[in-house]
């Protein structure tokens, strides 16, 4: 299994939280900052401008949206409609700073067999594809469906001995498109983020992010075509939830406690009871944005 | 769903673990404590005998065995073995201090769509079920399979919108069994203890126990009949991860940083990332087990 | 595993299919036949009267109304919005005939565990449970539940050990029901009906019906209370498909032939390869159907 | 979907099954037909050697070994242990003839949302992977595993949108392997060897065979390396069972009761009702064979 705990990274501050919001909820030198919301969803726009700025952030500079949808299992028809198009409308966004999209390879990143980490093979098993429609069968298909979409759940290491990244270029140099939007599960900082909170960010995914320790980046430089990264915080560590409890009873010492207890190795990845209904209602809602923004959804 | 935290339970102490191990871990009045270690595992027998006793572990005078057979998905095959045999005979020694088997009734609770309250559901899944061919050819069986097996997998309050306990103590009545095993996901006090360690004891599932918020009781006195209970704790709450994380340290003030951690609301149940995989491994040994305790194991 | 096949019963004609508009597509003595097609969906209301028609159709006198919506996993949102509607209109005539419904249990009949049988278990995790919350907070949720809704998924025979009639009697006399609701997947005779056709019918679930072979019937004299029965053809038998086909292709001797594929036990259970979508359509469907005739679709 | 019917490729009889046995079940010109029975298990070792035994089989020259296992979902412990090991000793002694096996990258073909169609997901999910260990820690794990196993199931075409031997090219580039192990489910001519026969051979899987019409080869020649193909024939059509039921009834006139329901468009794939709990089990058994094959299964 990977996702083993780093206690230097930890020590660092890189591994606690993949949400750029997180890092640094807040303007500064090389980070522009706006908040808004939309029906009750508190959307962030952090663009990160420079050098000082990726510092600052601990992630390469870009575009990092996030949106503050809710528990998507205590959801009713209509809220779900509202992330569905929020998430359409901010990926779409997202994607058209990037390129010029007429065909897409969607990543679904994650073990499939582990529930915190099933989002993206989740989300790629919802999606419409239609690449190898339009391939076969150009003048039928070309008006009813404006994309080629096409998508691929490479498994992780520990399933398949391969590195992901080396599975996802050689998916890439075939299907050639001039997108790639990788989902995963990401891990958080804060509890209160876990299984609610949505990370778009065109900047890809950074090497030892996450909860799978998937280390080979998945970005323009390394795949050749811009990335846009989807991510959900579905795990956190328990020395996180434990630091969080000891900052907010604003006890002194925090550091030492937290030191013996990473020493007793004791530190591991947790989700909350509800991970399968929240992963199967997220899936979903990112599945049905993607074919939204796609034109997919006819077939929805 | 269940399993709301209730801080009253939590304060009193009543709800932060089923295990009577984590209650109180040695002799006391009325508590007779007896550990030995059998091919690597540690199997604990604590015996309640009176009032005192009672109080002192908050549990109801009976047998509690506990087993600690480490962590089943790194386990190989004669490791298994040897967790399944010890299981087995530890299963047996109990039923013959409670009744002359010849039919039961495995209860397999829990809400098989949460993967840490799927154990129950899981293991009445991979039983030998035999009961229903002893009564239709009984001749042709009567020598393949000395007892009568049944099974249920009643669900959850929050998925029938029926009380756990009614729809037991109907199968019961019908059924008509010598014993009832109830299967259960358990709370732990311990991280250390998820996934690793199963608690069998002679007195039921008591109210307002484990995760489920299940409120009836499954004991003699409720169905007639004596109750196994065999338990394996599949969650602990956020609370107390952090509870022990701040008594390894030594750190002070612990009941009012907790106090205003439970104020927020945060403390929630939380499961390590491997559960499916634990899971499933628990549930074929406690399985196999039992299979082979009914002496049915010839087609497992 | 049920549903061992039973020559006796395939030459009697009684299990080659549990759809009456199979057994006897047209009026006749004891039997009126109404047919009407809404939005493109052919609905056919069954009555039979009296003891003739009975014969003819070899199901009890009552109301069998069967909806041919097409093939659920290829349809448009707008496709399945019409099937929803149309279904969850019938049943709320179905019912309203039968009693004042104020409480249901709906029992979701079946094997989850084998994809064609699955279909009751797969409604019943779908539907929006309200007994619960009806009994616990009876002002809070009067306004916004009308109905108590219970549902209950006994497993099969195989599974338990225990008779499924005699689980759901348990269950009923707990409830205490104004109805239940029996969901089950069917044997078709026609392969183009399978999975594409749902029949609804007050009679309750005839003995020895369907492919699981659950004998007791779950009807009014049984149970105590009216049964609203529905159920989807999943499976054909082997032999179901031959004859049709020789029939089709006007051969004769297809007695003989069939009688030798018989003798050679050759004959079983069979389903579409893409029975695991038809089947998770399929529950949506029935599900959502249930939950808008309840009135708790406000947190579908 | 794949898997469309496709008459002319059912008139010319090369999709009427998958398995050579079927084919020319017998010695004849470029043809080495050999049977033996290993503790109950018939084992056929048929050869093609030259043009004309190619022409008569339908397939290319190379080695076809089938194993008729019986019903993997009736055995017992004792039959299990039976099958896994003569499949181990078969494939082992296949492989030999192909290459000095130093490395492998087992292909798990297949739709896993599919049952029939999920045996290639469900074996590469259950082999030890030791490659990327391998890789990291060389000294350590030298002593441990002998050989690099690495896997990958990539999904089928209406999944992916992208040709599968594409995507397995892409992985063979990367991962280098000596041999590769396709794994597939397989359409049968036969329902009885549904589920309880296992096919190995060393040419590769065929363009255009199969229930998922995934028609790129995956053979030495595309892939650059030797392939052993291991398939299960999960499905049949339904004309298969009808041809087969006037075959075995004698009846005249059988082309054209066939051309007949052709026409008509009803020939489907169909499965066994038994389908999942037979997959579950055919994939265990295969899975522990190539552990067991490659000196991995200290871990299983």
């Amino acid at each position: 299994m990977d996702g083993t705990f780093d206690k230097d990274q930890y020590e660092s501050g890189y591994v606690r939280t993949d949400l750029a919001i997180e890092r640094r909820p807040a303007a500064g030198q090389g980070i522009d900052f706006v908040q808004e919301e939309k029906n009750g969803v508190k959307i962030t726009r952090i663009r990160v401008t420079d050098a000082e700025g990726e510092r600052a952030i601990g992630r390469p500079r870009g575009n990092y949206v996030t949106l503050e949808i809710g528990a998507p299992w205590l959801m009713g028809a209509s809220e779900r409609e509202n992330a569905v198009s929020l998430l359409a409308r901010e990926f779409t966004a997202m994607a058209a700073g990037l390129c010029r999209m007429k065909s897409v390879l969607i990543c679904g990143l994650g073990n499939r067999s582990i529930t915190a980490d099933a989002l993206g093979p989740a989300v790629a098993d919802a999606l419409v594809i239609t690449r190898h429609v339009k391939l076969r069968e150009k003048k039928l298909f070309d008006s009813l469906f404006s994309l080629e979409v096409a998508s691929f759940a490479p498994g992780v290491l520990a399933q398949t001995g391969i590195e992901t990244e080396e599975l996802v270029r050689g998916a890439v140099e075939r299907a050639r498109p001039d997108l790639v939007v990788a989902i995963d599960a990401l891990a958080a900082r804060s509890a209160e983020r876990l299984m609610t909170t949505v990370q778009l960010c065109d900047t890809g995914i950074a090497p030892g992010s996450g909860m799978g320790n998937r280390n080979g980046a998945l970005d323009r430089k390394t795949l050749g075509v811009p990335v846009v990264a989807i991510g959900v915080p579905t795990v956190v560590t328990s020395s996180t939830l434990i630091r969080d409890a000891l900052e907010l009873g604003g006890i002194d010492g925090i550091s030492d406690a937290l030191e013996r207890v990473l020493e007793n190795g004791r530190s591991f990845f947790v989700s909350p009871k509800e991970s399968d209904l929240a992963i199967r209602e997220l899936s979903a809602i990112i599945a049905r944005a993607l074919n939204s923004a796609f034109g997919s959804d006819v077939l929805d």
